[in-house]
């Protein structure tokens, strides 16, 4: 099999619901795929979209250069890929992970003769070939330019660097901060419907404010990267005041304290440690005080 | 001193960082203000921009029919105002509070024969009077339609209901869902440090993200107020396991764990309670039940 020409610009590996996206996205817009899928009934709805079906693993990774693998985490791309003749191929890796996940796939990709590219996704599934679907990736600038073209059917692709673990990194980063405004909001609209108010009205506020966040992220983050938490707008002590208040109005509401109570012990130990006066991003130091303690740093 | 006319279009008590920015930017946009501060120097600047400094507390409310609050909290608003002679005034309170002291001011004004609206703003000092300055009011109808237009030099301000405490609830509900990007955030530049990355590139991407970040919140937000969590593209046990993998790498690296673990544990608890498959929105119904369980529903 390994003397077969490849037929395909790529193929792709987990027709789960963002692989099955990804390929939908791809080949919807005249892109030649390869598909396998472990439960090939997966893969009946994308052939009309003119998808070609792999019977196995090893026939999908010999039709294409370019080989996207989408299933649950970086173990199961592993167990997947011992069986295929990876020599010369480009692995395009996309499930989320570690970057030390990242790098180990990496140095087994290379040591079997492919070119190694690290993604991540920042997007569900119905966002993929939209304009919020954003695609990091990281790794071999050679594997990026044999795979960029069919990418950038998928979403927004970006080449974050050449370190394998990059863009499993910024996902990382992405997804903490994602989740952290998640949490923070479900306590909000759990206090809105303890005040007899509509949900619906607050998500149309934080859709209505969620660029104002993230500039307001952005700017925390050159105050970190430049070291500067002097002379703030507004201090990490008036965070920790207004994390106190919404832990008193979870008391006077009656309703859960789990989200204020650890804004407010977050925002304590940056007070305690002395930055109360400082940027709310000296919140960084605590975290690294944290780290040095555990023999980190 | 009560029978004196009014002689400006509002005035402002505090200028603090918030309410200087305030008084700036209604005064350049040709706005006719009086102003009082505890400290008189703090006035100084702005008698450039054409403000008039009034002597005492009563003086400046006399001055105008609209009175603008901006002090640190709902106690000092009415520790000041008591010296005051409300009658026929509109009465603006800007401190940031609970929804509960919006209410009890709003009653203790209207008992002293003025008209109330509550308000929050959603911004730092320098964003006042820019495009990213929001200004949330609630209460009296004429109190809003006799303050909006000097309002409005401050920022993009809307009336979110009579009841008095809509505009706290709002502002606190928001809030909770910027800290909590922000605590998630500060985490994952721990992480981009960790991993040799520059936090500034985090930031650039956090900003292009948070307009996605704003939109799934909004879809959240149309679940809780549905009911409908079946059948979601991302699982609430899927966020479980992003959070895990998060502190997987916090081990990894050896970082400060208290955000993954925080968020780890909350999607858990919707886990245990039965909600692993529904969307991650399915929180709300754990908070509810943690409600529940302290007698407050």
């Amino acid at each position: 099999m390994q003397s077969q020409s490849t037929t395909n610009e790529a193929s792709l590996l987990g027709l789960g619901a963002m692989g099955a996206a990804l390929a939908r996205a791809a080949a919807t817009k005249g892109r030649r795929l390869t598909v396998w899928n472990r439960t090939s009934a997966k893969a009946a709805p994308l052939v009309a979209a003119g998808v070609t079906v792999a019977a196995s693993v090893a026939a999908a990774v010999a039709a294409s250069p370019v080989v996207i693998v989408c299933v649950t985490d970086y173990a199961a791309t592993r167990a997947l890929l011992e069986a295929a003749l990876l020599a010369g191929k480009t692995v395009v890796q996309l499930s989320t992970g570690t970057p030390q996940e990242a790098r180990e796939l990496a140095a087994w990709a290379t040591a079997r003769g492919a070119r190694y590219l690290d993604g991540a996704i920042l997007a569900v599934p119905s966002q993929v070939g939209g304009p919020h679907a954003n695609l990091m990736t990281s790794g071999s600038r050679e594997a990026f330019a044999a795979a960029e073209g069919v990418l950038a059917e998928m979403g927004a692709v970006r080449f974050v660097g050449e370190p394998p673990g990059a863009a499993a990194a910024l996902d990382l980063a992405v997804l903490s901060s994602l989740f952290g405004a998640l949490l923070g909001f479900y306590h909000g609209a759990r206090l809105i419907e303890a005040e007899q108010m509509g949900v619906d009205g607050l998500g149309e506020l934080m859709a209505a404010t969620a660029p104002a966040i993230g500039e307001m992220i952005r700017i925390d983050a050159e105050s970190i990267h430049h070291g500067r938490y002097e002379a703030p707008e507004a201090s990490l002590e008036i965070c920790w005041r207004s994390m106190d208040l919404l832990g008193r109005h979870a008391r006077e509401a009656a309703i859960d304290g789990s989200f204020p109570g650890f804004a407010a012990e977050m925002f304590q130990r940056g007070i305690t440690a002395g930055f109360g006066d400082e940027a709310p991003a000296a919140m960084i130091k605590v975290l690294r005080a944290a780290s040095a303690q555990k023999g980190a740093r």
